[in-house]
């Protein structure tokens, strides 16, 4: 656990970088870059104080009284801007942006986010290896640190159902060996972590072995079972609930990931900040999963930011938590404060109430500035991975109950997955016409089929509580496998949804009466496209605009529902391209006719 | 800067060990130990919490509810007590104590100190590489978790004194391509740091690529200077002056070590926390330098911390800093918490006032109980570095300063080296007889013998200052080089109390009337004992008695004064093997007389 250099670090010890540094330092050279006129937000003493800050190359050579030097290839005058350190997002899912690394650095750097940790889980599940290659590849040469976390649960629901790949634990430690890969991602399966499933305990044995840090996922553990989970070797969580949840996490000693995804949850956290009397230094911010539209116009870690300061945590306590705090749990002492010898990744605040973000340097290079990037990106190189959807056209007719041999207008009983989120098991009567079942008036049929090969009928299930229908939704955001997932009464209207999805290589589709509403093409693994990424941002709000005619008399977004309607591995009923699944006790119903 | 595994820790990350104490903790398996109705300190929270800990092998497997559980193979109940991370010392040199390794872990493992930082500085000077291998063999298998930093200035005034051996970036990067060794022990040529010396740069250098720490000595560096000491990649420091001088080091983003060897800088420190209202995570707690007898009855970091809850530091601020500011700083997250998954390295506390020590762990095993071991500490069985005194005995006629030419009753003038500590240059007039000088009356002489086979004459001076003598002092602990150095007026004393050293392999020797009065011998390097720790703390407060007998009249006591009075690295003149040296010019004046 003693540490060893990254790769990543290794250009601030660049012999001649650093004797130009110490020069520049002392006086007798002058620096490549000057901020003068600021004030820098000091993430250990939490003073803001006036000073100028000298870089050289990708270093911060100098922080020094305002004023007191001008010998300097450039000068920027900050006129008492804030000067603090790069932000850092300990753990998100690119692909909830529905966007590469390149189109995400383009939106978040100018928000001064200049460190991110990916799980790349979502293409991962799709693509399997050669998708976290890309992941790691697509990563690389881009004005953002992405670093990469391994994911631990690709498939999330074993048995349940059928990704487009399995991760075992050597697949973990090939991973693990790759410089770009810091750690194993959030562990999801924490009953086979409790439990010492084999599969678990070799995955996170690997990530002991590594040397690496085993990021986690613990939602509502408590008592026995996270003492149990933290023995096991893991670390930190995002799932936090409330107050309780968050001290019993802290008390436990783990590092916490304060969610922007889940807002309501990190406020509720911060009461237990309140309790007691100081936010520790083992706090971090993530956002986790949000929507490119949101990204684009609310923002990643800047959004939470500007949230926990609304709701009364003091500004330099929330900077700590996004920068030093960030970069010591991450074992990274070139990132996370603005002093001598550190890494030149800073971001300019116009003030520290709403976070106005001016400027950006990463590794001493102005990239960014008044919220857009300032240098262009490198073009995407390496080829995505596309044409992930393996399945040929779907037909209207697949979407029946068949009842063979019941008169018409006799009644069967059938299995139903009754309220979105928080499923439960239910039955009802239906009516038999045509040899099949009469869908029953508020109800829908939602179907899920395998995009990986496997040539079978699709897992077909019978949802109660999802409001009025209008039409189809069809989308191949689905976790965690990510199939193709389609949703309505119609089956015309299914089958077009299903196949418009099919043929632009997937994404999301609304259908009404039989034509596509809005179809958003996400070519790359069926999860994100290589589309500008404002573009994308606003094709997303389109379609949900268009969800909104669809369904009606919904308590949540119907983009949200859709993609997790198929989380196998949640307790109670889940529809699943093997059909209708329970995660609790592992029950797969194929047919939703009872006998 | 990532991390990777350090064999330290491999133990933790063992399979079947994980797999028992997830067991244990998940209560399908007993704990091997359970401590019981004791109250945790909570290094993340900062509270004081009732709760009981299940130890498997040397990791906490779980801390839960107060009396939930009762399986395990031992119990051990606390009654109310307190159970805090075992205690980090980030910096010391144990040859201040004058004993080996496992004398020194006999003496602070019952004070609660379960990791040190140990600088093996002063034997480097003395035996080279070889001295340094000997402090890493005779540091392992102990009940004290010894991490070893490579001396980084061997010697420590090039040109000004000559050491027993010479470390260049080989000799450092040898050492640091060792598991044992965490880092480049304090970095004391500032100068050589910020004026780039290829001594010193490369040295660094070898630091920073190795991905190891580069731990700082920044006396008195201010502005510019510590900047760019900064900015070469220096990261700690430990000789604070003040309140100033303490925030601007963790302004400039470094780690600062508060020193129990100088109580009154460390409480002044205090002050800078209350101004920021917080004690940053980048404080941590160091001794530095006690001699033997103020290490076992006053104690080594435990000291310090009574001291600074004395001065009115929150303890559980203190204990942080102590436990796990020390550990992330270290970057072993192993340690610095009670928390499941982490090292049971545990102390336990009777009250946080006085900070009473009941009980000792290290990884899971209880090694130390009431103040005394209760375990048997291994056999020293490597052989240490003795028979270091290379040098032919010492005659009373090589004190004199000779005259050649000058009738008896004429007067010439000669330099002499005022004031101890802070020293500087004077001159005398002083009268000759038998065609030497006569030593003033208020001078004495000081001799540095080079010891390392040099067979050259010694440097010789005059110092004025010291008090009213009436014996010789000797010692062959001198900052920094470790010469043979005698102290006094009477040419006979001085002769004996050279040779008594010369002949016992080095120490401290008090002499008065030609007898010694006092002997210290310290065979190993001429520096510490491999005698029980107590008998030689013992035998250390008699010499120090002695001392009182020898010279009179000093503000500061004799055996502070001698070991310093060489330290040739320092402004002002200073007496080393070479004559009268200069730290700011480097002059050097080989005979008092002033032509």
């Amino acid at each position: 656990m003693t540490s060893k250099p990254a790769k990543a670090a290794a250009d601030l010890d660049d012999p001649a970088l650093r004797d130009r540094a110490v020069r520049a330092a002392s006086g007798t050279l002058p620096f490549d870059v000057l901020l003068t006129g600021g004030r820098v937000a000091d993430m250990v003493t939490g003073e803001l104080r006036a000073a100028d800050i000298g870089l050289v190359g990708p270093m911060i050579a100098s922080v020094h009284p305002s004023a007191s030097r001008s010998d300097a290839a450039r000068i920027v005058p900050l006129d008492g801007a804030i000067v603090a350190p790069g932000l850092i997002d300990t753990h998100l899912h690119i692909e909830s942006s529905m966007i590469t690394p390149r189109g995400y650095a383009e939106i978040v750097v100018p928000q001064g986010t200049t460190t991110i940790c990916w799980d790349p889980h979502e293409v991962g599940n799709v693509g399997g290896l050669d998708a976290v290659r890309w992941a790691v590849a697509a990563s690389r040469d881009l004005p953002l640190r992405i670093l990469v976390e391994a994911p631990s649960c690709v498939p999330s629901a074993p048995g349940l159902e059928r990704s487009g790949s399995v991760f075992d634990a050597s697949a973990l430690s090939e991973m693990l060996s790759w410089p770009e890969v810091i750690g194993i991602a959030e562990v999801m399966d924490m009953r086979g972590v409790i439990e010492r499933s084999t599969h678990m305990s070799t995955i996170v044995q690997a990530g002991l072995d590594s040397g690496k840090t085993v990021f986690g996922h613990a939602r509502d553990l408590k008592d026995a079972p996270l003492q149990a989970y933290c023995a096991a070797g893991v670390e930190s969580d995002h799932e936090l609930t409330g107050e309780d949840d968050t001290l019993s996490k802290l008390r436990a000693g783990m590092t916490i990931e304060l969610r922007g995804s889940h807002p309501a949850m990190a406020i509720e956290a911060l009461h237990a900040f309140e309790k007691l009397g100081h936010v520790p230094q083992t706090v971090t911010l993530c956002t986790d999963d949000i929507f490119p539209d949101d990204l684009a116009a609310r923002g990643g870690i800047i959004a939470l930011m500007r949230l926990l300061v609304g709701a009364g945590m003091r500004p330099l306590d929330v900077l700590r938590c996004a920068t030093l705090n960030a970069a010591r749990w991450l074992r990274r002492n070139d990132l996370g404060l603005v002093a001598p010898g550190r890494r030149a990744d800073l971001v300019v605040f116009g003030d520290l109430d709403s976070f106005p973000v001016e400027r950006v340097f990463v590794s001493g290079r102005e990239v960014a500035a008044d919220g857009v990037m300032t240098v262009p990106l490198r073009p995407d190189a390496c080829p995505a991975p596309t044409s992930t959807m393996h399945l040929a056209p779907v037909t209207a007719d697949m979407f029946r109950i068949p009842v063979p041999g019941i008169a018409d207008g006799a009644t069967v009983r059938i299995h139903t997955v009754d309220t979105p989120r928080f499923t439960r098991w239910a039955e009802r009567e239906a009516m038999v016409r045509d040899g099949a079942v009469v869908l029953p008036d508020d109800c829908i049929y939602m179907a899920v089929f395998n995009r990986y090969g496997a040539n079978s009928p699709p897992g077909l299930g019978v949802l109660a509580g999802w409001g009025t229908w209008h039409g189809a939704f069809a989308t191949t955001i689905l976790h965690d496998s990510h199939n193709l997932a389609v949703f309505g009464r119609n089956p015309t209207d299914l089958a077009v949804a299903a196949n418009a999805l099919i043929a632009c290589g997937g994404g999301m589709a609304a259908v009404i009466g039989g034509k596509p509403l809005s179809v958003l093409d996400l070519p790359v693994c069926g999860l994100l496209s290589e589309d500008p990424p404002h573009k994308v941002a606003e094709r997303f709000a389109a379609l949900r605009e268009a969800s909104l005619e669809v369904a009606s008399g919904l308590s949540y977004p119907l983009v949200k529902l859709v993609i997790g309607a198929s989380l196998a591995c949640n307790p109670g009923p889940h529809v699943t391209d093997l059909g209708i699944t329970d995660g609790m006790s592992g029950r797969i119903v194929t047919d939703s006719l009872i006998a």
